[in-house]
C-alpha cells in the first residue's frame, strides 16, 4: 500500500533532502524513523529536493508498506522518533500508482529577508540591511511571470531536459520586520528561487535595472544573473496534488 | 554623560543577563563590545537581570561614559562588533540621574507555547501537546491579577524585602500555532513569570483547580505551586520609563 507522508523540517543541519552516502540528510533520516517504526525497511520518494539549508514547511513523499499501522497514531510515533528539527505532520492514503513527485501540480517557496539585525531568525533568515525598493523588485516579479524559460537561473551542468517552468505566482511582501518573496510554479530548477532572489536584490538596490532583469533572462545564461541568495532564508511551503490521488478513509 | 541602550538577545547561549564569574553572559558581552568601541572600560547597569536561557525582545541598560559617539551611527558600529544572537536597537540621551532599573515603571514578559512539534521554534519555544483548557487558564489569570502578594511564585532563598507586585495584565492569547501569556507589572520576583506558567498549565490541563490556585498563592509557599516553565519559553518584552528621563535631542 502507499502513503503520503507529509512533513516540516529545519534544513540548517542537513545536507538537504536526498539521501548521500556519509551525510545527514533528511531523507534518511525519515527513512531510518519509518523502518524502525513498520519494523520493515521502507524507502521515501520526495516531491523533490532541497539543497543543503533549506528548510520545508511542507515537503510530500510517498512510501510504500506491507505492514498495517494506525495511521492517526504514526505522526505521534514518528515525533517522538525523529530529531526536533524533523516533523510528521499527516500520512494519507493515496492510490497505488499516485507519485509524490511526479504528479504534483505546483510547488511554492517563500524566502525570507531581515531588513535589520534578527536575533530570533539568524539562522532561518537571510539578513539584508541595505535599503530595498520592493516595488522595483516586484516590478522584476512582473516581467518574471512573463517568462517561461529560465536557463539563466539554473545551476550549471544541471542535466534537466528542459528549462520551462510555468510561474502562476511570484511578489515580494513586506512586512515590519521582514521581507518575503513567495513563488508558485509548476516546477522549479535546482537553485532557481535563490538565484531569482539573489538577482531580485541586485535589482533592488539598483545594482542591475529592469531592463538588464530582462536581458539576463533572455540571455538564458546563469553568469549574467546575481549570486544566489543564502540558504538559510528559503522554505519550500506547500505542494498541491490532485484531489483524485487521494483514497477514502 | 548617561546613556540608555535599547538591545534584544536570543538567551540560548548566556547564562542569563548578570555579570557573573566564569560563565559567557550578555551583560558581560555588551561591556566588552561598549568598551571597545568607545575605548574605554564601560560598565552597563540593566534594568533586571534574565535567567539562563531566557530571551528579551528589549532589555534596557544605562551606561556612563565622558566619550563623544555618533549616538545614530554606534548601534550599528556595536550590532557588527556584537555577536549575531545580541542586538542593539537604539542609545538615548537620558538625565545623570536616569537609572534603568530603579526608574522602570514596568515590566512586560511574553512566555511561548508551541502546542505542537515545531522544527523551526524547538529552541524558542516550550513545547507542551497536551490538551488545554484556555479560558480555564485565563480564569486562573483573573485570579492572579487579584492578588499582590506572590511569594508563593518565588524562588526559595531569595534575599528581597518584598514579595508584593502589582500585576496591571495577565493573559492568555491562542493563535493558530501557539499560545502565549502575556504580563505586566511593576517588578517581578525572581523566576516569577516561569512559576506562574507552569503552575497555569497544571491547571489547563486540569491537575489544579481554580480553587487550589488561589490557596497556592494565599499559602505564600513555593512548594505548593507548579515546576517551574522551562527558560527558554521565556521573552521579557518592554520596559516603561517616564517620558521625563529622556533628554531631548
Amino acid at each position: 500500500l502507499r502513503y503520503f507522508i507529509d512533513l516540516s523540517y529545519n534544513g540548517t543541519h542537513y545536507h538537504g533532502w536526498q539521501v548521500q552516502p556519509n551525510a545527514v540528510t533528511v531523507q534518511a533520516t525519515l527513512n531510518k524513523a519509518l523502518s524502525v517504526l513498520l519494523k520493515s525497511p521502507t524507502d521515501s520518494m520526495g516531491a523533490g529536493r532541497t539543497d543543503t539549508g533549506v528548510h520545508a514547511v511542507q515537503m510530500v513523499a510517498h512510501f510504500d508498506t506491507e505492514v498495517s499501522f494506525d495511521r492517526e497514531q504514526m505522526p505521534y510515533k514518528l515525533n517522538a522518533f525523529l530529531p526536533k528539527d524533523i516533523a510528521v505532520n499527516t500520512i494519507k492514503n493515496v492510490h497505488e500508482a499516485a507519485h509524490a513527485r511526479f504528479d504534483a501540480i505546483s510547488r511554492s517557496y517563500i524566502y525570507k529577508i531581515t531588513t535589520s539585525k534578527n536575533v530570533f531568525e539568524h539562522d532561518k533568515c537571510h539578513c539584508f540591511t541595505r535599503p530595498l525598493d520592493v516595488n522595483r523588485m516586484n516590478e522584476a516579479s512582473r516581467i518574471l511571470r512573463g517568462y517561461k524559460d529560465f536557463e539563466c537561473f539554473s545551476r550549471l551542468h544541471s542535466d534537466v531536459k528542459t528549462f520551462l517552468c510555468q510561474i502562476s505566482h511570484a511578489q515580494w511582501i513586506q512586512t515590519e520586520n521582514h521581507l518575503e518573496f513567495k513563488i508558485t510554479a509548476d516546477r522549479f530548477l535546482r537553485n532557481m528561487v535563490r538565484a531569482i532572489v539573489g538577482t531580485m536584490l541586485d535589482v533592488g538596490i539598483y545594482k542591475t535595472s529592469l531592463d538588464e532583469f530582462k536581458n539576463i533572462i533572455e540571455s538564458k545564461d546563469r553568469s549574467n544573473a546575481g549570486a544566489s541568495a543564502p540558504a538559510k532564508g528559503l522554505y519550500l511551503t506547500e505542494i498541491l496534488y490532485p484531489n483524485s490521488i487521494y483514497l477514502d478513509d
